[in-house]
């Protein structure tokens, strides 16, 4: 029989159901309120984290490329420089269409630069009267070059001090207004963007399926007419962006070209169309600033007549646009699912913590549906009602 | 007494143990769901939600940093450069070697280029038969310069609009055939990668720590052979994504270099190695399409005998390597891990709530079941089994 | 009557409450562990999850843009070049400051370089006796040029293959000690640095508000005193990486310069600010590493007075500085909350398991608690304590 009793244990243990024991009360109050929580937390779930944030969904994020091309031709006529036509390999530096493509608007040229000694120009730090208010290889951060200890005439009044550096330095008080490239407002950009989602083996281009190469060659983005197109004139993106080209381009600045690819990858991919928003990521702000607007210097190398190495010094001002392509991809998956509607679920939970709180404390029959709800057992292993436990368990000797 | 009432009450509270009355039922249908459904939720958490998904671990997306290095010289005898050597500084653009490197591969020189004026390329818009045709300071988006409003004769035949420009023009309209650096596929390049995952304090390099300098000298990656080798052939990686180098030459192309780090940190780290794939990023189908290939113009700037700003322009078709490195790393962390059991200990629940409904609904005692698993609470205060509720609670006057 | 059965039924199911039937036990040892390993966990929800791990946060990673600016200038003085003075234009390298610059240290110059033909510098592989071992066409991926099939005299002593190339070759075996632009050490970079956590529509500079213009334009970057300041010296970040800028100035080499945005926006964005931290990137570990430190090739091209192309190459040695930024914001959000409290509900529920199963197990009145938790029911329909069920259920006929 031993052996008959073992396999009844095992049997039962494993085939058993074992379910809880429930009290029904019919309390409309505690009713109602129990299914208006339950309603609650249901339809925060359908609503909220289902249709919002999508939690039954895996994520990942984008990887992209991106590649520019600038196109446009200027005219300018300056004093210094003649009549003189800008294209592209030009005013874009880096030629190489990037994520960053950097556009000239405004220049200052200083050409003819050798290695020699001049005048510094002049400042609070520069000027001098006498040899010994100079330093000999004192180099000033702010500075062109490297001091020789000289004391020289400037101009018939100013003197400053001397410094080995590429001269004639450059004069940069005076910056050309209007911008001599301000006509760049007409430039246009195609943007090509390939990105990926690695997780979901998903790649699409910026380059919708359906534009064809007839209407590419022609077309210009236009949030409203054409969207889709990716081509841009760099006008637009500026206005866009909530700035004046023209003031922009005196200084220059830097704009970001946001494209969005956050994607639903649970509906067709042909949903799954790039946003593009366009803002100006520096400070224009004078306060709280240093160095504003955008620029850099650069220069043409080349050996003179005697083969002596001079350089034309460029003062490049323009702005520089930064594509930056962000986006979250989300496609169902079973494990943020069951995380998130088991999480719910166990919230389901409290509503009868809290319900069971309701009865047993605010109900007038509270006493009655406690002394159901709860058997109690004392040490002596006999069970008894709430009401003679006082007495019997604990109660006076 | 009050106070000693109080106390009591107080430690019940505190150790006054609750745990659910449970009703077994030896119905062997009902015990097989409930440990079937169990068993399954069970296997689920294991087998996907752990080795799988591995969502016990708290994850960090990996921050990279990166370095490349091409070598190898080009032979090219052409009519007008005659016999020249390319060397790295000439076709690799920007020289310096960072996550984006374009090697050149075609090219079209238009050199002794100087601001002047000369007839637009022929095309349905530039051409003219007079000067009325042309409109003075009008620039096309396409076209090479600013139009003087002049109809002159581009060919014996042909009249084109004058443009103010960098003339002579280039001429695109034949791409050299082979590509002039064809032969650039048996360049190499060396990538340093180095990463890190910031939250677990990981840093590695995709040089790994077993290889040493004098393999370094002389491998080549391959992935059967040499799959740790840092160098890289760029007819290999061509080839890899799929394309033909000799096509892909003539008119450039982007190819993703992509380097995996997803690791399991909680493993060793010296699996955490990286996984190299190629692909070609940029869209060669002609349909859908505008710009096809990858190229861009810069130009050599000098001066001529007479002090006049001369330049060499430089029409550089060439394939851009994109080294894109992404991945994720995982490592256990009590707070994923608690989320992901705790969720599926909830969905645990519902295996009651099924099994319940099952026992309640399908099984033939499920009127006994029922009598035996509620009680029946009216609003009198008295409990009564479900059998005879009706005509008491609710029932007819 | 039937329907007012079905109305009394469905009045029932809505507002009837159900709640479970609990056995109370007065046992302290029960209790008391009950109690602790839920004050346990509410204690781990408390302080880790939410105070450490900050799990009831959505999260989102930053969007970044730099832009960078150097200034500083040297003075050298080199038996070649003679009184030379290093500004910004020549020594960062792409000119324009973008969130990787490179600053040039040390400089191999090899001027007057023309396409013609040269012995290559001799080596393993290019010394020669005769034209027999030399191979006309060759072009070794570590050679200067394309092989002529010539062995020509390279010095006295010395024959080596003739090579096709820009010469005369650059001999780059000795570099320059100390390092020619070695006092690059005090030049300064601005780093002006825009982020942006699109979901939550937060942005923000690391020139932080509270600062004025006039602070920035003579701050300098240092972690007690200055911790705000975007201005750093070079060769105080290098001290920062570990390592000493003399040494690094010789080879080059790559600091990384990381910016760490981790907020919490749940606080005011005041509390908001990067936090800078260097370390090098690069191995410059001799073993286990291939073309340690960081150096490229770039050429000035110009035309001789014979209109012949001729290039300075310039073999550049420096330090190129990664601006990284990352970081993780995060806000509140109920998604997160729900699951993480959800969750560990669910994980509370493991408690009263662990509870009945010392409560069945270890206790001495295991068999009267057991008595009063289950109610057996048999396949007859009636219910039985645990100890009559075997005989009666599974028991011998």
């Amino acid at each position: 029989m031993g052996c008959k009793n073992c396999c009844n244990a095992c049997l039962q243990c494993l085939f058993g159901y074992e379910t809880n024991v429930m009290l029904v009360i019919n309390n409309k109050g505690v009713g109602a309120l129990f299914r208006l929580i339950q309603f609650l937390i249901i339809a925060y779930v359908a609503v909220y984290v289902c249709w919002i944030q999508r939690a039954y969904q895996d994520t990942d994020s984008v990887i992209s490329s991106v590649s520019t091309k600038v196109k446009g031709n200027i005219l300018t006529n300056s004093p210094i420089e003649g009549v003189h036509v800008w294209d592209v390999p030009e005013y874009v530096i880096p030629p190489q269409g990037e994520n960053t493509f950097f556009v000239l608007t405004n220049v200052i040229l200083t050409p003819g630069q050798r290695q020699s000694k001049c005048p510094e120009t002049p400042s609070e730090v520069t000027k001098c009267e006498s040899d010994s208010d100079c330093k000999e290889g004192y180099s000033d951060v702010h500075g062109s070059g490297v001091q020789t200890g000289h004391c020289v005439q400037y101009s018939d009044k100013i003197k400053t001090c001397e410094v080995q550096a590429w001269c004639p330095l450059e004069n940069d008080a005076n910056i050309p207004k209007p911008a001599v490239l301000g006509a760049a407002e007409d430039f246009t950009v195609l943007i090509k963007n390939n990105i990926q989602y690695p997780k979901f083996k998903f790649k699409k281009r910026n380059i919708l399926p359906h534009i064809n190469s007839t209407y590419l060659k022609s077309c210009m983005f236009n949030r409203k007419t054409d969207p889709d197109c990716p081509i841009f004139r760099l006008g637009d993106m500026v206005t866009e962006a909530g700035e004046d080209f023209s003031v922009m381009a005196l200084k220059g600045g830097i704009i970001g070209i946001f494209i969005d690819w956050n994607c639903d990858l649970d509906f067709s991919e042909r949903f799954c169309i790039p946003k593009y928003s366009f803002s100006r990521l520096d400070n224009k702000n004078p306060e709280n600033n240093v160095a504003p607007g955008y620029n850099f210097r650069f220069a043409k190398y080349y050996k003179n007549n005697e083969s002596i190495d001079t350089r034309t010094l460029i003062k490049a001002f323009g702005i520089r646009f930064d594509v930056i392509v962000f986006g979250m991809a989300g496609k169902f998956n079973i494990v943020p699912t069951i995380v998130n509607l088991g999480a719910t679920l166990a919230f389901l939970s409290l509503t009868a913590a809290i319900c069971d709180w309701v009865m047993l404390t605010c109900m007038k029959d509270r006493d009655n549906y406690a002394k159901h709800k709860f058997i109690h057992l004392n040490q002596n292993g006999d069970s008894m009602p709430l009401s003679s436990m006082e007495t019997s368990s604990y109660g006076t000797p």
